[in-house]
């Protein structure tokens, strides 16, 4: 564990998914994930439900004696597992389908300056080779411009990423877009809350 | 051109960002994807703004005839580019990081029944080859069920991947999920308008 970490963070983002994986090194690192989340006295914030590395990760760090809170988009209530959540100091990532889409919007965030913190790749079995692969090609294409690269912090094991987590130092860069969102009151605050209202016809 | 096209869809939805690319081919693909647009007597959706393969899509089809709608969200309003839109009949994609996040988001409401239609990737220069690459990975991992790979519509060039789109026929799975949505009755309906309120504090 690092001795004298950078960033001081109390909540950590863990999206997992409602899967388990082919095999049982997702879920042991899903456990230790838990267990090293409770041994740093972090809060774990999770995608709620019962099922798959979700319940894995929470489980574990809850036993252990971190404060836990699951968050369910009310529309997958019913299936009683999510992975749609975004309310974490770090965000540390190790899953599915919908662990992905929210690995690509808070990557599109930070691109923004909307969401700038550190987004963690567990990379379990190298199961994110090939996504680092892709975005490197994207980079190389000047599709993407490469300060995002810097927002995903890989490593193998649980305690190397919580590691490096807590170590991050933000490089802010003035090449990508700054927005200003107006408050209630006229004023441009980024600290200020912010209501999004879509109507969408699905 | 197909001869006898399965769905007649009308308009089209294009994700392909504000920039430009590495390579010329990128931009020589984007104008004859909205020169085969317009030939096909499609309506195009965008992602608006005036910006790289964007712009050259747009012009392209508009120049030939295609009736288009440019789409900005009001946040990204003063960037005067964005490719944030997902109201089109279908999709194509050739793009940057929103464009992924879009993708990454419509494969998630496509695993969950909220959005059915295909994704198609207009492969230049294989630039989705790795996307492929890892998306059969996850699966390969159980991470990933396999049937969302068929909603993802590849080919390398512009009239291939209409044709594609054009003669592709929708393979429900019992195995997803299907969510249920009230309407403002109780009553469930799928086609009904759906009200998303979030408030976030960024």
């Amino acid at each position: 564990m690092a001795a004298t970490p950078n960033r001081q963070f109390k909540n950590i983002c863990v999206l997992s998914g409602f899967t388990y994986g082919k095999h049982k090194e997702f879920v042991e690192a899903a456990i230790d994930l838990g267990r090293s989340i409770a041994a740093r006295k972090l809060h774990l914030v999770y995608g709620g439900g019962n099922r798959g590395l979700s319940k894995m990760v929470s489980e574990a760090a809850f036993i252990r004696g971190s404060q836990v809170l699951g968050i369910i988009p009310r529309v997958l209530k019913p299936l009683g597992s999510s992975s749609d959540s975004s309310t974490g100091e770090e965000l540390v990532v190790s899953g599915d389908l919908a662990t992905l889409e929210a690995l690509m919007t808070l990557a599109s965030w930070a691109h923004l300056h909307i969401y700038q913190k550190p987004i963690g790749l567990l990379n379990v079995n190298n199961f994110y080779d090939g996504f680092i692969a892709f975005l490197n090609h994207a980079i190389k294409n000047y599709f993407i411009p490469s300060n995002v690269k810097k927002l995903f912090i890989c490593a193998h094991t649980a305690n190397e990423l919580l590691d490096k987590l807590q170590a991050y130092k933000p490089e802010p860069d003035p090449w990508t877009f700054v927005l200003e969102r107006p408050n209630h009151d006229g004023n441009n605050s980024r600290s200020k809350k912010y209501k999004l209202d879509l109507t969408l016809r699905l």
